[in-house]
C-alpha cells in the first residue's frame, strides 16, 4: 500500500523504513528537511508539506501522523482535514490521550474521513523486533490497512502459543502481534494502560534493586551487610525465575555496563499515559494503588525537597523541638 | 510520692518540674552534670548516679528513665536491677519497642521488680499543658502510682464531655488524660500506634499544602495559577472546618512565621514507632498504605537520588532511547 | 441582607436558618414543596420557584445556590441567568469543580451577573459551630458580601491565636473563619485540597484503630493479644496528645457509643473532591500518596473483591499450582 | 553425587527426579509415606526417617531439606544435627527467612557442619524448565555443590546473552541460571527480593487489567464504556511490546481458558517473603510503595470490610450525618 507519513523521529523513520522493507511504498514529510532527505536515501518519496503529500498519495489515502501528543498531533490532523478528501484515512500512530481520539473521530467522519488510533509499543527496538499495535477504529477501515498492520507488526515468530488459547476461534491479529481493540479511542485506551502497567513494573524492579544495593551500603552495621552482585543477580533471574521479563533483560544490560548506573542521575520523566491511567482508574472508582505510587515516584524523583517535606519539618519542629537531621 | 528521674533531656526535664511543682518530691540523674545542677536549682535532689541515687529513694524504690529508646534505655535498667530490690518500680517513659518491655517485665520480675511503660505523648508542651499518657504494667503497680500519673496528665481541663461517653461506667482516667492500656507493652503499643497515626496525619497535611503551594507556581501556564494565601488558609481550617486539629494549630503558626518555611530544607527524620506500627500491620495482616506511605515519604526526604530512580531511567534508556530530563 | 436561597437540604436548611437568626433576610425554594414550608415556618420568605424569586430580591438580588455539584446546580444556574439582571450575585456555595466555576464566571461576567464560589466546610455542626468559608471571587464582590460570611462564620470565638500571626497586617476575615481565596474557582480549590486532606486525615486514624483493634484479635497467637480499649484510647488521646483533633472527637464519641461499630458495614462513599485533588496533584506533578490511597480505600470499600485479586490468584495457580486459601 | 531429600512436596519431588534423571543419587524421606514409595518408583533409594538416611548417605553427607519454612524446616535441621558428622553439608531449599540461615549457619558450623541456604524459584515448572537458584553459604562448599546446582539449574539454553555482559570475566554461573550470593543467608536474601519483585509486578498487572475490565462495565455510562477483549489484550502484549513477562505469558493463559476467571475468587495469600522485603526495605530506609502496596492488595483480597472502613463510615456520620451507600 501507498502510506504518508508524517513525523520522522525515532518512532516514524523505523516504521517507514519497516514497510519499505516489506514493500509498501512512503510518502514522508517531517519539518525537518534532514529528516525526510535521509528517509529518501532510503528509498522513500520526500514531500515538501502537507498539502504536497496530498497530491502524492493515492484515493483514498492514508496519513499516519507520528508526533508528539497534544499540540503537535492535532495541529498537523487540522492541516490534514483541509487537504483531505471524503474516504481517506487518517492514522494517529502517537500517544494521544484516547478522549480525544473520540472526538476527533467525530469531527472528521463529518467529512467522511474515516480516523484510526494506532498505541504502539516497541520504542527503538520495533525496526527489528516489530511493533505491538493497540488500534481502534471502524472494522471495515482496519480490515482495510491490514497489510500494513500486518508488516509493521512482529509477527508469530517463536513465541510459543498461550496454553489454553483456541486459536481457530479468536482473532488471528493478536497472536501476530496487532488488535483492533474496538472503535476510536479504545486503541490508546488500551496502549494507555499498557504504559500504565509498564511504570508499574518498572517501579518493582527499581525498588527491588534499591533494596539489594542499600543492602552493601556501609550505612548498614557491618554485621548486617551483604556484598550483593547486582548485575549477576538481573542475569540469573532473567533464567528460569517467575519474574523475568523484557523489562529485566534491560536492566541486566544496564547493570552489566555499570553496576552502578552511573549514567543516569536519577530524574525520570513521564509522559502523559501514566497519569491518564490514574484518571481512567478513578472515573471507574478501581483502586490502583501500585500505578499512582509509581508515577509519584517520577515526579519526586525530579525535585530535590517537596514544600510538603518542609511542612513535616516544621510541625516536628512545632511540637517537639526537634530539628533537621543532618543531610 | 518520690521519685527517681534518670535522663533530663527536654522531656525528663520538664516531667520533673511538673511533679514537683505538684509537691512530689524528685531525686535526678543525667550523665549530663550541669542538666542535674540546673534541675537542683529548680528544687530536686541531685544524685551522682544509680547506686547514689538508690540510698535517696524511698522503699519501694520508684524509677522514672526517660532515655532514648534502645541501647541507652537498656542499659540504664540493667544497672537500676543491680541496685534496686524487691518491690522496686522501674518505669520506661520513653519510646521503647514494646516487645522489649514485655521481655523486661519479665526479666524484672523474676527479680521481684514491677516494670512500667508509659507511652508519653506531648512533646515540649507537656510541662504547660500536661502529659497524655498510655501505660503498660499491672493493675495494682499501675494504680500505686496513680498520684504521680494524676499530676502529669492534662486533667479534664476544659475539653468537652465525648457525647455519648457514660462517664460513670468507664475508667476515670481517660478523661483525665492517661488510661492503664493493659499488661507491660501495651502502654508502648498503643503509644506506637499513636505515633503510627501522627505520621498520616501529618502527612496528609504535608500533602495538601504542597498542593495548594504548587498551584501558585509558576511552572504552571498563568491562566492555571491562583495567588493563594497559606497562612490564611492554615488560620481559616483552624476555624470550624472539619480538619481542625493541634498539628494545624501547629503548622498555621510555622506559615505564619514564615510562609516559605525557608528554615526547614526538609529532612524528616522518624524515630521507630513509625516503621514498628508498619511491623504490627503485616504481623496482622492489615493493610496501612496510609500510614506506610507517610514512613517512606520521610525515608524519601532524606536522600537525593534513590537508585531505583536511576534503574528506571536505565530502563527508558533501554526500551526508549529516552535521555533524562534536565534537573 | 436579603438572599435568595435555593436548595434547603442539611447544609442549605441551617445556613438559612443562621442567616435569619442575625436578622437577615430569607427567599427559599427548593423542588421539595416540604422544606419550603419548614423553612417558612421558621421565618423564611417563601418561593415557588427561581421566576418567582427573581421578584422577591432587592436589587442587586442575591443567589445563594446549595445543591449537589454537577447537574443539579448547573441547571439552577442556568436558571437564574435567564432571570437575573446585571449587577446580580450567583452564590454557589456547594462542593462544585472548581473548573466549572472559573467557566461560570466567565460565562456569567459576559452578562454582567457576578460569580462567587464558596466552599463550605461545617456540616452538620454548622448551624451551631458556623461554617468555615473559602470565597473565590472578585474582590468587590466579596466585599459586598462581608456581612452575610460574617454571619456564616464561627467568628473569633475562644480560639486562641495563632502564635507568630500578625494579626494588624492580616486580612482579619481568617480569624473569623473565612477567607476570600483568590478569584473564581479559587474557593472551591482550597475548599477541595480541604477534603483531600480529611480523607487522608481519617484513613490515618482509621487504619491506626484498625491495627489496634486487631492486636485484639484471636487470630493471633494467645501471647501475642492485648485487650485494648478503643474507646478509652480514642478519649484519651483527646487530651493533651499529639493527634487530637476534631475528627478523633467524633471517632471517640463513634465508639463511646459502640466499640463494635456495629451500625456501620463500612461502604465508605466519596464525593468528587477526593478525586478532584489527585487530579490537582497530577497537573502539578506533586507525588501525593497519602491522599491518594484514602480515596482507593474507599473505592475498595465498597467491592467485595476486584477483578484485580483475582487476577493475582490465576497468576499464582499459574506459576505455583496454588489454590486460593479458604475465606 | 548422592543427596538426602527430605520433603517430597510439589517442588521436592521434582528436584529429586530432575537430579536423578541427570544420574545423581537420591535417598528420600517425607512423613507421608505413599510419597516416599512414588519417588522410589520414580529410581530413588527410601529412607524410613533421618538417621536411617545418615545410614545410607556418602561422607560427607549432603542433606537437601525442601519443607515449609518455619517449625518443619527448623525441626528437621535440628533432627539432622543429631544424626550428622562434621563435614556434612546441610541445604536449606525452602523459603526460609535470611535471618534464620545466618543464625543456622554460626549453630551447625560449631559441630562442623556446613550450612548452605538455596533460594529456588520455578515453582511447577521447575522439573521442566529448570530452577533458578540463588544460593548462600562457603565458597568451597557452594563450587563442591556445583554439580548438583549445575544439573537443577536451566542452562544457558536459548536465552540470548545479554547485551554488556563480558562473559569471560563474569562468573559463569549466573548465566547457567544459578548465583552464589554471598555467605549464608544471602541465597534466601535474594530470593526474598525476588519474591517482593514478583508481587509488584503481579499488583501491576492486576490494575491494568481491573482498569481494562472496568472500561466495559456497565457502571459506565453507555457512551464511556468500550468492549474489550482481555484474552487478545493480553496476548498482543506478549508480541514486541515493553511489558511481555513470565507473568504475562501466564495471566494471558488464565484469561485465554476464561476470560471472567470465575475459577478464582480472589482471596490472595502471601508467604512470608514479601512481608520480609518489607521489613528490610525499613531497616535500610529505602522507600517501597509499590512493593509494600502490593502486599496489603493482598492482605485486603482475603477480609470482606476492614475495621478501618467502618471507622471511617462513623466519622462521616459524625460529621455530616451521611449514612453509607448501598452495596
Amino acid at each position: 500500500m501507498k502510506i504518508g507519513l508524517i513525523g520522522l523521529g525515532r518512532m516514524g523513520g523505523n516504521i517507514a523504513r519497516r514497510l519499505m522493507k516489506a514493500g509498501h511504498e512512503v510518502v514522508a514529510w517531517d519539518r525537518d528537511a534532514a529528516a525526510v532527505e535521509k528517509l529518501t536515501a532510503d528509498g522513500a518519496q520526500g514531500a515538501s508539506g502537507i498539502a504536497d503529500m496530498a497530491t502524492k498519495l493515492d484515493s483514498p489515502a492514508i496519513w499516519w501522523v507520528m508526533l508528539p501528543a497534544g499540540g503537535p498531533t492535532e495541529d498537523t490532523i487540522q492541516q490534514i482535514c483541509a487537504d483531505a478528501k471524503a474516504g481517506d484515512i487518517v492514522i494517529d500512530g502517537g500517544n494521544s490521550f484516547y478522549k480525544d481520539d473520540i472526538r476527533r473521530a467525530k469531527e472528521l467522519r463529518e467529512k467522511g474521513i474515516e480516523y484510526v488510533d494506532v498505541g504502539t509499543s516497541g520504542g527503538v527496538w520495533g525496526l527489528d523486533r516489530g511493533y505491538c499495535m493497540m488500534i481502534g477504529g471502524s472494522e471495515e477501515t482496519v480490515r482495510y490497512l491490514d497489510p500494513i498492520f500486518d508488516t509493521l507488526a512482529p509477527g508469530t515468530g517463536d513465541i510459543v502459543r498461550t496454553p489454553g488459547r483456541v486459536a481457530e476461534k479468536a482473532d488471528p491479529r493478536a497472536e501476530k502481534g496487532y488488535i483492533h481493540a474496538g472503535p476510536a479511542g479504545a486503541g490508546h485506551f488500551v496502549k494507555m494502560i499498557h504504559n500504565g502497567i509498564e511504570y508499574g513494573l518498572m517501579q518493582a524492579y527499581a525498588e527491588g534493586f534499591d533494596i539489594l544495593k542499600s543492602k552493601n551500603s556501609d550505612k548498614l552495621p557491618e554485621d548486617e551487610r551483604f556484598d550483593l552482585n547486582l548485575t549477576d543477580i538481573a542475569e540469573v533471574w532473567r533464567r528460569g525465575s517467575v519474574i523475568s521479563s523484557w523489562l529485566l533483560d534491560l536492566t541486566a544490560s544496564a547493570l552489566a555496563k555499570d553496576e552502578m548506573l552511573q549514567q543516569f542521575s536519577g530524574h525520570v520523566a513521564d509522559s502523559g499515559e501514566g497519569q491518564w491511567t490514574i484518571d481512567a482508574a478513578m472515573e471507574e472508582k478501581v483502586p490502583a494503588n501500585v500505578l499512582t505510587a509509581s508515577l509519584f515516584a517520577r515526579y519526586r524523583s525530579r525535585v530535590e525537597h517537596t514544600f510538603g517535606d518542609q511542612v513535616l519539618s516544621a510541625m516536628r519542629f512545632g511540637f517537639g523541638g526537634h530539628t533537621e537531621i543532618p543531610q
